[in-house]
């Protein structure tokens, strides 16, 4: 992958004028990263923002007393340490490559400067930063009123490609622990529940490999119990 | 209260050159709104946004099994629908008056007008939701990792006046059953919580008044238990 498609997969550069493009995939730098390396700290003074070209990676703090929350786990297409610009230029969250990654880098101060001299640059921003508040606000939702397996039947299907027809077959993306974590639900709760999603929506769980005949059979099953309808609106 | 002093009351106006201000400001219907109406509905077509000068207002959605979930609950300084410019231009939530409230009511489409013209404008609106989102951030955070009483402590700081010294004296801001769903708590869950707050930090509780001797009495039962520090980078 180069710089160009790494920085299309986000809607961020999607669709910008050829000349704003090239400015941006000059200035970046792509690496590859394996898992288990950590890519920034918390309140770190940051220079570079990044866009996830593949593989996974967990933004997470620490509390005064030691625990880890877990902020996100992003994939293809999501940036890292953006907002530190907003921030007086400190990371908002450590970030640790959990899924061997390719990651193009970009210098802040060029976001800032181009954000400040082009309107549509900032309106993209504003739209993505839009929908990630409203993917909060379907998280903190679902935490109130929707069932534990209903929730990981939420997580499956934001794997899924909405537009598919006919029978899924999936791979969970990253370790069963961190799903359980990213669900903000104990190892234990997160097994009871999943052995529940398969009971209550006959879903095949092999491992990692999950198997439905449609993605109707889950969406109907979680998507009840939430404010949005499938596809989620902040998706894409 | 005035157009001026509704719109400076939020951080977006604050600080604004005195010509943009104005244009805002003629812009700008204040209005009384009685407890229980009504201001607009999830996916309603949008035309203004509105800025809290004094009450409460909550934001909320339905589900498709027709439970409310709350997106929030907010009071002046704070701005309703101006996501909707995100959004083609539809409300993201529904907003009903909690307790009696003035607002300042404004055309969507001057504010999109101005964040394109001036990126100063631009950058006060990434700020302010930037700090929403680390607001949600935290709340996620919380739901994890604080314990009930451990929020409620949270959510009894988000009251006071970081920079008061010495016994602080507040009033439950709405209804307490209103509160248990801000939290995401059941009502009983609510009560058992807020007698163990009661018990573990001897702050007192006599229907909807609340007494410390100092801030630190609580900030430091709760925040021991979070990723930010008392007081919170989002405030303010």
């Amino acid at each position: 992958m180069d710089a160009h498609d790494i920085l299309t997969t986000s809607y961020l550069f999607r669709d910008l004028d050829t000349e704003l493009l090239d400015i941006f995939a000059r200035a970046t730098v792509v690496k590859r990263h394996a898992k288990g390396s950590l890519l920034f700290l918390h309140q770190d003074e940051a220079t570079q923002f990044y866009v996830v070209g593949s593989g996974w990676v967990k933004l997470f703090r620490e509390t005064l007393d030691g625990k880890e929350a877990i902020v996100d786990v992003v994939n293809a297409g999501h940036l890292l340490g953006e907002t530190a610009i907003f921030e007086q230029n400190h990371y908002t969250s450590s970030a640790e490559i959990v899924e061997d990654a390719v990651l193009a880098s970009l210098p802040l101060s060029l976001l800032q400067e181009k954000i400040e001299a082009d309107p549509k640059l900032a309106m993209k921003l504003f739209t993505a930063m839009s929908r990630f508040r409203r993917q909060q606000e379907d998280e903190l939702e679902h935490r109130d009123l929707q069932t534990a397996p209903q929730r990981i039947g939420c997580f499956l299907l934001r794997l899924c490609d909405p537009n598919h027809n006919g029978p899924v077959r999936l791979n969970l993306p990253y370790d069963k622990m961190l799903i359980a974590s990213r669900l903000g639900m104990k190892p234990e709760t997160f097994s009871r529940a999943l052995n529940r999603l398969k009971e209550e929506t006959q879903i095949h769980i092999d491992g990692a490999t999950i198997e439905m005949s449609s993605i109707q059979q889950l969406s109907h099953y979680s998507c009840s119990a939430c404010s949005s309808s499938y596809p989620c609106q902040d998706l894409g």
